[in-house]
């Protein structure tokens, strides 16, 4: 994977998506779709976007029991996603059921914390120690569990990598140097987090909604 | 709502889905579809199901930062899923933004802690105090987000009223007296759970796998 920029495509229209990743495909490496376009769009949505011959990362999130979460798997199996994210936090039975339900060539990686959330936020949910501690906790769980690797923020991949040599990690949030950081309160630039040891760069915003998305595209990739 | 009991659809084909449907809409008070279902289906697998004239609810369990739990929120408002639930340990920015994109006539519910977790799980993700103190915990965070209720097992969820009088509550994990336990580590009877206070029973296997699907369903309402 030469480019590893994955843009999310957090654009409810399907139309207004498929236009924009015919724009940029030639300066990323993937499209990341979530929540918002797959429970629009379901499968054709997907098939759609799959068309640009870029893989595809749905970053669904899932976090149910281990049954239901195979089960899930199994119900995406058909789309042959590069990528699926599943809750660390959902324990270790639930991540090797969801690994064991994944395609071969489908990478599941853990999610650790939300880069929205701060401290205070996980001790109001029952949660001790600082984020960094708890994203290396999950990290571990989700090595023990055989996870291929974790979604942690920019700040926290450096040290993860050095932990988890052979982890694949997919870093959100990511902001090129001067823009906006939108509901994400920990940001790193694409460069810095490539170079801490993302495998995955996923970036929104700063091509979604630029006002020459490909020229932002191209902008990015020239500083990897 | 006469009939509390909700039948879990975790059937990955949508015409056994339906006919199962069809069998036992008569004892039944709702149709619970989750993330294998929709993940397969989509709207149109809902739309289908939604034809036997019963109040759906998508258990998809949401658990991402703010801005996209809110976006996925607004691509099943049309569906009108009667109940949704999100994780409450997304936090309450999270489940503040659920609720506030959420159709008026659906009731948005907090995922507290799986029933397929223990104490021994729980601590290993990074959770301190026990199961009990963790669903307490979660559900005063999501009564204080603006949820309508929460998920919780039939051990909590009569404490749980006792702290929250206009809460809504779905129970899953339910057994008949005498059914076996499946994945679910703690089990209680669906009477039991609704004198406790559950507004919303979940029955999957009990009458999903049952001999007679309809007198399954029958002999449950029979005991309500």
């Amino acid at each position: 994977m030469s480019n590893p920029v994955f843009l999310a495509l957090d654009i409810p229209r399907l139309e207004a998506g498929k236009a924009l990743v015919d724009k940029v495909k030639a300066h990323i490496g993937g499209v990341k779709l979530g929540m918002e376009f797959f429970y629009a769009h379901g499968h054709h949505g997907v098939h759609e976007i799959a068309h640009c011959g870029l893989p595809v990362f749905l970053d669904l999130k899932l976090h149910d029991i281990p049954n239901t979460v195979a089960a899930a798997m199994q119900s995406i199996h058909v789309l042959e996603p590069a990528i699926v994210t599943v809750h660390a936090s959902g324990g270790r039975a639930m991540m090797e059921d969801a690994k064991a339900a994944a395609g071969e060539n489908t990478k599941v990686v853990g999610v650790t914390m939300l880069t929205s959330l701060d401290e205070r936020d996980l001790e109001r949910t029952g949660v001790d120690g600082s984020p960094h501690d708890h994203v290396m906790r999950l990290a571990e769980l989700a090595e023990n569990a055989g996870l291929d690797g974790i979604v942690c923020s920019g700040q926290e991949v450096g040290a993860v990598h050095k932990q988890w040599k052979q982890g694949f990690f997919v870093v959100p949030g990511l902001r090129p140097a001067g823009s906006a950081s939108g509901d994400q309160k920990r940001v790193v630039t694409p460069r810095q987090a490539r170079d801490d040891g993302a495998s995955v760069l996923v970036i929104g915003r700063p091509i979604s909604k630029a006002d020459d998305p490909e020229q932002a595209a191209r902008d990015i990739e020239a500083t990897l």
